[in-house]
């Protein structure tokens, strides 16, 4: 594997072999691989065990680098953290790097809930692990928490869905479809069956500047942030920072990740009916919403949080809007280290 | 004038040709006309004048419809209202309609106090006016209104720009941008020399999309407010309301004015300070921003009154957000017009 899906960039990783993954819209990922990387150890009893799923284009690195450390929350020393790259991301089996018949344009659709089941089997089956002392991730992160929580309730002890929803709005999926438009007209993308991301390059450009306007906030352009992040003007912003991000991405890869991202709803379950799907969860859930997210408003994530047995609405405030995920807020990483430690000490 | 910018379907209004008009980027319009729409009387002291401007692709029509009546507070029984259409809008001299040398992708930048300019000219020199009872306007309508009270403080009296600001944000000029760019992107717009707005179909209906994404809010469509106003679904709302809307418009006008919005700015007049160019403003004025507009959202509003001497906050409430301007909401237009009565009776 080389280039930008690599050990290099994303690493270390160990690539995981599943088995067989049969997939709810149908077909199969034969040989299923999970990106998996671990940090600390599984302690005696087996219950000091994390997971976190990964956001639409991210992966284990971010998720590394910006919530896992020493002293913080998510600490190494005390717990078993296992990152799982989402199916379709680039580092497990994706678009990008299927074997034959898979590959590119030909990969099928996955949705949340056939990650969520990846991962169960791959916890139970490859580490043993009986239960999770915490799921926490953000965006289509969040999204697969609330998945684990509905789907596996006795296997989740707490959770703490950020910056996402249970069951993804008609406004998100509309959000999402614009983006998926801006890699679907470019003239070069041809089906998907388009030479390389370098080709492109016009449509990657308008998804990143897309997500520069809905990504960001008002408050976070008008406070100047981008500029404090170290950008002269915002067409710097765009150029360097935000479509430097998405630019050597796959935009099979994306668009795989946006139709499972516009899909996610726990109420699958539960034929449509949310309150039922919510109401099984059984563990503690921090239902946290960035305050200026423009994806995943407080709103909807509160209205949630109230179908929620054992849960407890806490806000992240941050400008920085849905990216703050990517940890540009000290102080929200701060609050975020003191709600996850008081849920874990729940 | 025949198709979508035609009498049938946005008059009755008239052509007014106010000359030669000089513009701020260079070039000039010959013989620019101004299509105008007019209600009620002029008195004899020629104090009771109100002007509204128009915004990005709407037109005195809507303006009429939604905001002018009688027992309204723009009422034509009292008032002389005039609804001046924006230059590049179709109906006043537009790229669509221009003359030899200036049409399509040919026709100049316009910047929105050329509008302004024209509109001064139309006023004193067509109509003898001395002075504005109000300029009320939303969205570019609010910039313009807001060029009137700085450029011309002792002739505009009144000032109540509504869901829009003096000085455009870096956030909301690259909003805009990715409007343009699903036009541009178009492989068929070919610089502008597409051969009908059917052929731009394409583009023309992601620049609907993205409007339905920003245009609204997440609590509009939390709230089934599409579904209300009478569409099944969010698809056929995108398809049938906001295409339909968008579909028949010029891009080379729509480009035309999203060059104009994203550049507004009143500091213009004052080398950048923004506090000194609102500072001179002599107009009472009331800020009205609409509670969930994402263009244009109460806190910019809000810090540019706190710089406008004579001048009251009055944000409308409304989760139909910016396109609340179409009068999708009779509460909000209930707000606006008690808003507009007082600060007419001031």
């Amino acid at each position: 594997m080389s280039g930008y899906y690599s050990q290099e960039n994303h690493g270390p990783f160990e690539l995981i072999d599943i088995g067989d993954l049969n997939l709810e819209e149908g077909g199969k990922i034969p040989n299923c691989k999970l990106a998996v990387s671990i940090f600390g150890q599984l302690n005696a009893a087996k219950d000091n065990a994390i997971l976190i799923p990964t956001w639409y284009s991210g992966t284990s690195k971010i998720m590394e680098q910006v919530y896992i450390g020493e002293g913080r929350a998510l600490d190494p020393t005390k717990y078993f953290i296992i990152i799982v790259n989402q199916i379709g991301n680039g580092l497990s089996t994706s678009p990008s790097n299927a074997g034959e018949g898979l590959q590119g344009p030909a990969f099928p659709f996955v949705r949340i809930s056939d990650d969520v089941r990846a991962q169960y089997r791959l916890l139970t089956e490859h580490f043993g692990i009986e239960s999770l002392a915490l799921v926490v991730g953000g965006s289509m992160g969040a999204q697969q928490t609330y998945e684990w929580a509905v789907r596996y309730p006795e296997f989740v002890k707490r959770a703490a869905p950020i910056a996402g929803t249970a069951k993804n709005s008609e406004h998100d999926f509309m959000f999402a479809e614009t983006l998926a438009e801006a890699l679907l007209s470019d003239p070069n993308y041809k089906e998907g069956h388009y030479a390389s991301s370098e080709q492109m390059i016009a449509g990657l450009k308008r998804h990143a500047k897309l997500w520069t306007v809905m990504g960001w906030s008002t408050d976070f352009f008008a406070a100047n942030r981008h500029r404090e992040l170290g950008f002269d003007s915002m067409r710097a912003f765009v150029d360097e920072f935000m479509t430097g991000y998405f630019a050597p991405m796959d935009p099979n890869n994306l668009l795989r990740m946006i139709w499972k991202w516009q899909r996610a709803d726990v109420s699958r379950h539960t034929a449509g009916d949310l309150a039922a799907a919510l109401g099984r969860i059984k563990a503690k859930t921090f239902v946290m919403p960035i305050s200026h997210d423009m994806f995943f408003p407080p709103a909807d994530a509160q209205a949630e949080q109230q179908l929620i047995p054992d849960s407890e609405f806490r806000p992240l405030q941050s400008i920085d809007g849905h990216l703050g995920l990517f940890g540009t807020d000290p102080a929200m990483l701060e609050q975020l280290d003191t709600y996850l430690n008081a849920l874990l000490q729940s």
